[in-house]
């Protein structure tokens, strides 16, 4: 009989945000649906830009003419899309990516999990803990890992906490990694990294040989001009570091798919023998093998982001989710709750009161008040304790959930 | 330094399509490139459907709507497009496959490599000869395989032939394998499996306990009503095979990108104690965790697919090619060529004349008539002195190709 993948049997209960849903959807039979708030997944809800709109039926037009129409796209992305990244979200901040290191895809879950296809299985990996739930799973169905303890903590993999007591600060381990994921803006507590600390990360990783996977997913929500929105704003990142970038919530791409990895040139990995490899080609390998490109039309959309009127509509978009996030943290601190991020974040991260766990604060939550987040220890041990709150709502249905949880 | 995935570096030279990209352009450089007629790779060239079309639009309407926008969707795909495809490609032809156990996803090419990821290691894998680079390279990519000879073989896989001399029907193995890989209509050669030809494969799978990856990506091209749609028509496949399909070369979504995946409640695999796990599960939490669902605009253009707006269309599309492909193998059978497949498959296999490697022919018709086909070789050992001609082109290319070739 055919032999299955053992290492997915290590796996601990439920992804995440399937298990929240089920639990969401048993209390909805109870009640009235619509009395629901969601600030549970970090899902956008504001419509897409016009501009992403506009272009993505105009590539529809192009689609159904013989003259317009596309196949099979480069599996990396179409260079006009390649070259705006290049342009506006490098070369802007003064990083020199080149656009045939920026290989597009239909999600970061997808990049930041495939990524260690091209990677030994015997790497020392690390994760910040808390710690987005994917970057732990898909090293543990790919055997990076031993079995978990009763708490959830991977056997063979490090943890570095970020918590109340170090300021959300990862600090720089004191032995030698392979592989160091790093989210900033953070996802789930909203911390940030300014360039000083971001510095000493990939100082950190050049001395070490060790590569950073850093996932930018949320920067668009930094206000803070000491707030790197990219690692290559880093001296030597060029040297050291993977980042992971998503249209997901800035144009608000969640349900359209769009992504993109960017591996520079300059990156090595090494064998067994001591042959230095280079990393992009072995991405690029992948992805000419395992995938075939994103959808024409949603290229199309995604390089209207680009355009004057797309970065417009994507900055109010922003505003408004931080308007959001700062309604947030006004009412909770005022009502006595510890609450952290939010600034440079659409998240805030919310020390539980009386000592209650988060599955329990949860619970707890929704049953009372309809009120539907994340419980910290989804995300790991160190998240134990906290509450993820997300700024991806209507204004007035924040609104309502403030109050709501403030009268609980 | 961080160790790279050594397993790549066993891969021989480039996977095939963007060789010949390479060689294309290469000598589009020295003529006038609207010379070239591509038969190449397998790329759909009329425009997609009104229908889908039509449906893409109503669904962009929505998204710039905040009452309409979709955010994350199901891992799985949507259950509307999940429901149509059991109802319309399954129940209809008396097959009993649940929304559920359907996966909608990116691409087949996707899904046939990353379908690996659940299986153990140490599975005996075996793929026809010539055979989809996809299903060799992925194996090669995640340490299924040993190095491969001079000739490409790779030691540890098995190789089942597909050839003149069997009629292009594989042999039915006399050792035990766990998986094999199964594509037919046939890409390359256009061969096709009968009921009881399928038949015979569903009853040793069942008998030595493997698992079929049924890859049915040409199933809209069969002609020949003693020929299944999906291995589901037989009895017994349900417990050994998951299947493949695609909307690229029905409706033309190369490059709007939509696929599904089926994969039976029913199936297991086991684990090295001897327990048994069902593959839906696996299957179920590879998607969750690494996986973020298709486009929602793109899933609304599938849904299109099965209105009768759409199955008219399609039938139409596919019409068109079929004409094409009758065109070229008349022709060329005219002209003293020996050529297969082509008849219930998009593609027409052609011996290579006068014992030249089907490389040099690739060459030499490139150089002689700027027509671009597929070398044999590409899809494997069995595959050298054979030639792979794609029916995806405007009649007048394919017929002006033909009169080209029969000239040479």
């Amino acid at each position: 009989m055919v032999k299955v993948n053992e290492n997915y049997l290590k796996l601990k209960a439920g992804y995440l945000f399937p298990e929240i849903a089920k639990r969401v959807q048993l209390h909805s039979q109870k009640i009235n649906p619509s009395d629901l708030i969601k600030l549970g997944i970090g899902d956008v809800t504001q419509p897409l830009p016009k501009a992403c709109i506009k272009a993505m039926n105009e590539s529809l037009n192009e689609m159904s003419t013989i003259k317009g129409f596309k196949g099979y796209g480069p599996e990396q992305g179409y260079s006009w899309l390649r070259e705006k990244i290049s342009r506006n979200d490098f070369a802007a901040r003064g990083c020199e990516i080149e656009p045939d290191e920026i290989f597009v895809s239909d999600g970061s879950k997808c990049d930041t999990s495939n990524i260690l296809d091209i990677l030994g299985n015997d790497n020392q990996i690390a994760v910040t803990d808390p710690v987005y739930p994917v970057y732990v799973d898909s090293n543990v169905m790919t055997g990076r890992t031993g079995n978990a303890s009763d708490d959830g903590v991977y056997e063979g993999l490090t943890y570095i906490p970020i918590n109340e007591e170090n300021d959300f600060k990862p600090e720089i381990p004191t032995k030698r990694l392979d592989v160091i994921y790093l989210c900033f803006p953070n996802n789930p507590t909203g911390a940030t990294l300014s360039r000083n600390e971001m510095r000493k990360w990939v100082d950190y990783a050049i001395e070490n040989n060790s590569l950073i996977f850093f996932d930018a997913a949320y920067e668009a929500y930094i206000q803070d001009t000491d707030v790197p929105h990219s690692i290559y704003e880093i001296d030597g990142a060029r040297n050291c570091a993977i980042e992971f970038r998503s249209f997901s919530k800035n144009a608000g791409f969640t349900g359209v798919r769009c992504a993109y990895t960017v591996i520079p040139k300059s990156l090595t990995g090494i064998t067994h023998e001591g042959e230095k490899i280079d990393l992009w080609s072995l991405w690029n390998r992948r992805q000419s093998t395992k995938f075939n490109g994103v959808s024409y039309i949603v290229q199309r959309g995604a390089e209207a982001v680009y355009s004057q009127e797309g970065k417009n509509e994507v900055q109010n978009l922003v505003d408004f989710y931080m308007n959001n996030a700062e309604i947030m943290i006004n009412r909770l601190k005022n009502a006595g709750f510890n609450v952290y991020g939010g600034v440079n974040a659409p998240y805030v991260w919310l020390k539980v009161p009386d000592n209650m766990s988060s599955w329990d604060f949860f619970d707890f939550l929704l049953e009372k008040s309809n009120v539907v987040g994340t419980p910290g220890s989804g995300f790991g041990l160190a998240g134990e304790g906290y509450f993820r709150l997300s700024a991806f709502n209507s204004l007035e249905n924040v609104t309502d959930a403030m109050e709501r949880i403030i009268n609980i």
